[in-house]
């Protein structure tokens, strides 16, 4: 039935213009970097539900991290979390990575679970906090020498509760001392992801709000600082992927951390809200790709996909794989876009017809074409499956409980 | 320059129509219930910041209580959650209480940080957890009746994260069977408060998601089910005093719990995001209190006020102060209303006017009003104050770290 | 090509368990209720664009939705409003409809156009004009006598725009007064479907403001009153499908209003913004559509599914073709959900597996089985293609610009 | 009763350490232009209702806002709206407005109300219609320059209903091309005002979403452009302050649309839903005054106020007198703030006592201060009462029904 369902779907792509080897040389491309801390366990404020197996130390998150990309092909690196991933020796831990296939990708600075923060970090008025805060930051450019790692990612936790506690101006500028220390700390090939968030667990203002603020201090440091999206973190009612295609547009879009979200930031499996928007950035980015632009393309490109997540009642390898499989279920739906038949029906202002020519590729059931895909890379058609007939699952539960957690 | 504020305050006041002193009889009978989890370490998912002084037994959070109350005249009851604040003998626990003059309040069940509710407590698909879940329910009876508590308050964190995760309609029954089996426990005298939230811990969907589902069950219920609304719990932009008036229209309002959010269940000092709001909340409930109809006057009556809030980064005391304070002040302004003035405005379609006459009492300063109540009732004139030139603050600190956490 | 793909899908679909033979039984049923507004121009507050070729009477707009109606099989009834669709004899209109394969669906009132209604109809301080808007309902109900309509639809824009504006709970008592006169007025065999909607045109606060309103308001009347649901009528983040499941339960979901919104009630085409909501409402739907209750199998399948949107930019046929071509599409996915391998999943805690079993059936393109279902039906496999084809779209340019607005 | 309770205010606020004289001068030129598009008629997509006595011409339109002026002192500004505001001779509008004591204000152009613009002005795929749009941009220049205007007010209502409908990066640069084309027409003294909107009238995307659109476009175009504020443009839970202090830091606030919202773009009176949000944002806005950078000093200088509202139930006057009002008496609130205690507070990580700093200052009742401040000024005490025992307006209704639209 599957090589009938391939020979099908190739067909019909091929009467709508789509050629699916080319389709096929861009999933081949498509890679998504997974989070150490996607491994542990982690929750609500609420409690932390501890699972039995979970790794106790970042050489295990590794090995489950191998294993997701051994059953999908689709994660060949791994972002780390310091000091939670914090070893002795960090050539040890590449090694070992290396030897599973594995790179250590983005180094994620921890500026959020020491006392001394709770008021902020490089935002601090003390600034003896600041200095030990942007010290920290720069401790992870050195633990990146060592990993090999290209990008520093950077979530700031800070911002106020109430009106007056901060002010918001100086704050602005401290976060831009420390920003700018960082960025004259990074090697020429390194790369600053600059995160932001709309909310929590700051509540009355978050110092880095939006992609505006983002990008305003990739902008101003240069070129080697970008802006992260995580697709969470945005008010309600935001159209995420008008931003993704701003921010290409400048050259400052960096990468992305993947999840989904209903309300807030409810960092579920990426795809199980609302896949039309997964699909709709998707589309954005793949519009770009074919710029005439060469900057825009290499911007394109250079895009880093992560997951970060918080996988609280969920089995966490399961999850992860389930979260990976999502993006490139959407992302093969991108690709089935034709573009000409956008720009056509928008040159006609045929509002319904350019919608449609969106939604077709949406509704696709790419399967098949995800099968022979795979098939052709060596991996298991259905890597969920697979990992659930295999023993890795039972094997790791002699770990026990009370893992590491994030 | 007080005694000069006051009579002057009083003068404008009468100027148009408001007796201060029923204003005065009715702050006095205003109280507000303090929360036990209140005066312990809470946080964010993020970071639980440790304080020095936290109470470290269900003792000494009475303790803390007494304090509030000593200083603010506003708290004579204080919550509790079990199991947070088990202990062998709920007598001893009661007398504690007394002997500082206070009493014990609503009793809370927690059905959110044991592993087997996971995936739902009386909600679970497993119906041995569902018997433990509604044993530990009836249990919180058992301890009321020991503590001498009216109410049960009860907050299922029940939900699920997920399309398919639950069957929506049996949840729906389970948690209806568990309610009434709880409501035939309950002692001719209690009331049981059914308290709804938006979303959090559980992000696709919420078993009790909104005061509409709340009402429902305490309608079928029977009149010892009311509902509690807590301030945070609603989706943005929803117009909380409209649930305030309907709920007491129908008899069903029982009780709140206060704080403030701006995005979410952000758990703020209440009347620090939005005091108008808060103001308008005391406005539908005064209305409701000079109602014709004696059900309605007798619902009014009966709400339970209290606070529920997360004091990450405040010192827990102060906090506490601040919060019974705040709603003290809107409560006093809310009492200023010219209610007669308003019944004709909107008699003579005059929008602006109606507006007017509600917006104009908020602006009054109620400074030299209270201080005058304090005086009369013998407590200090600015009970902050008051705390922060007292020893208690310093003393605590004995109690050391790592005190209990909710 | 289309052959193979039917066999090939209806395989499949055998394989998970899933008999397309029942499938086609339950799409034939499937029926979407145009409204004659839709047909008409309508817009923002910003900008009405005229559109040429829009109707210009109630019947010519019977001859669009009759038009939609051939091409689709799926809308045999239309909505009408009254008084846009006011006429000298109902009978006449009736006979149009019935003349063409279509019958008069609910009768929409309107009661927020009139200068009269600006501070409210029904729920206005002035007896007189609420007198009014109660006998405008009741004419609604001899208006359904005439047009052989089972439904009185009824929205109410009543609302207030700032504190103090209205007393919201005698607001209350006037619009049950009127619900009660107009379900008094109704025949036996008709319905009153009560709409609501969070906010606007009333921007403090709504008199209907919610589910949870409308709701009691039907369960007070009695069996003949129910709850409409406007898909685009919730708070951001709001579970639309839960209040759906809610409602089935309990015997009072009596409709639907299509839309798609991102912000707030934009009005879209249905299935546009996020179509996973609307496959997961059907879900809901046909989860209760299995249970053992005939209660319950008797709401579900009596639910009116109607559209009602707001075509500012678009073509009004071809944006109806689109609107209930969506609808099909979504219904279809949802009827391949394996229900019993959910409740298994379900029983097992496997939360991600209970998750893949409903958005597997979502994944899936259907467009094999509504080509062969409409090919067995007489009807066009591409509806919106014959239309385009077809003379009729410019035939109508003949009516001019400047045709019936809403 | 009046002196006294100003002296007393007075006394209060010296031992506070805020000097009055002071807070009067600020009063002094603090000033709100008010919209001619704000007397006519307007309301929602629903109905607009037309009011008696409305102003026929913009000539009229200027006599109702010297009316408002005469009474409050607060407006001696008049923004106008093309070609609402379209006249003959602007020469004579300006004569006409001088005579009264007021200047012509921003220009505001108006790009969505022909039928060209239906799928965007400036973002057109058609080059004619965004030559057309960008040469009504460049008319408006020269309207100011005849009417003396300095400020070229842009909102664009340019945006997409559906994914696909338009090419976001594309009509990203062609509105940058308009914006450049418009800003090389600018006089050395004008400015032109980025208004930016988070949706509605389009629903899918706006093209000019953010402020970090609106920023990005100003800092690229140079000098003369800054940001316009509307407070009712944001996403729920934004918090607007933040923004206006970030684009004040940034040399970028050029002014602000007040208005109040509770759930969209409400456009209700400023100051009616939230007044605490009003209140904070002139604390940003203070505290930057004092900045040492006389840069950041020369920014809030030069901050446009304005008023831009849709009065749809209200009488147009009175609801003007009260927005400037509301604006007045928050600003008059903030400028109580005793800024050091703030700052001294924050130093001390007093997360308590800097909040209530801030709220200290609005909970005070600025009316002595104000009737002070107006009887000093030769204004009525009470502009309102005034308006309302004036004849004006019963002399407006001889202009009957039917006056203009905006």
């Amino acid at each position: 039935m599957s090589d009938r369902a391939y020979s099908l779907f190739e067909e019909q792509q091929r009467a709508r213009g789509i050629d699916l080897s080319q389709v096929k040389e861009q999933l081949k491309a498509f890679q998504i970097e997974t989070p150490s801390w996607g491994y542990g366990d982690s929750g609500t404020r609420f409690k932390v539900f501890q699972k039995t197996g979970v790794p106790r130390t970042p050489y295990e998150k590794l090995d489950d991290a191998a294993e997701v990309h051994r059953l999908t092909g689709l994660c060949p690196s791994v972002a780390i979390h310091i000091p939670w991933d914090k070893v002795d020796d960090y050539g040890k831990l590449r090694s070992h990575a290396e030897s599973q296939g594995l790179k250590i990708g983005a180094v994620n600075p921890n500026l959020f679970q020491d006392d001394d923060y709770m008021l902020g970090s490089v935002t601090n008025t003390d600034p003896a906090i600041r200095r030990k805060a942007t010290d920290h930051l720069i401790e992870c450019v050195d633990i990146a020498k060592e990993t090999g790692s290209r990008d520093i990612s950077l979530w700031f936790a800070d911002g106020t509760n109430y009106p007056g506690q901060g002010d918001i101006r100086k704050r602005k500028a401290w976060l831009h001392e420390a920003l700018s220390e960082l960025y004259k700390a990074l090697t020429p090939d390194m790369r600053m992801l600059i995160e932001y968030k709309f909310f929590e667990p700051a509540f009355y203002h978050t110092d880095l709000a939006d992609w505006g603020m983002a990008y305003n201090y990739a902008r101003k440091l240069g070129p080697q600082a970008e802006v992260l999206v995580d697709t969470g973190h945005h008010a309600p009612g935001t159209n995420v992927e008008h931003i993704v295609a701003y921010l290409i547009d400048e050259g400052k879009l960096g990468g992305f951390h993947f999840n989904s979200r209903k309300y807030a930031d409810d960092d579920l499996i990426v795809g199980t809200t609302n896949p039309y928007e997964l699909f709709l950035i998707f589309y954005q980015i793949l519009s770009a790709a074919r710029d005439d632009d060469a900057a825009i393309r290499s911007t394109v490109s250079n895009i880093a996909y992560m997951i970060d997540q918080s996988h609280n009642i969920e089995q966490k390898i399961p999850a992860m794989i389930r979260s990976v499989l999502n993006a490139q279920t959407q992302f093969a739906k991108a690709l089935l876009i034709n573009h000409e038949e956008i720009a056509e029906a928008q040159e006609k202002h045929d509002v319904l017809g350019a919608e449609d020519a969106v939604r077709r590729a949406f509704e696709f059931d790419v399967t098949p074409l995800l099968h022979a895909f795979r098939e052709e890379q060596g991996l298991p058609v259905n890597p969920m499956k697979a990992y659930l007939s295999s023993s890795y699952g039972k094997d790791i539960l002699a770990r026990g409980k009370g893992g590491a957690s994030w």
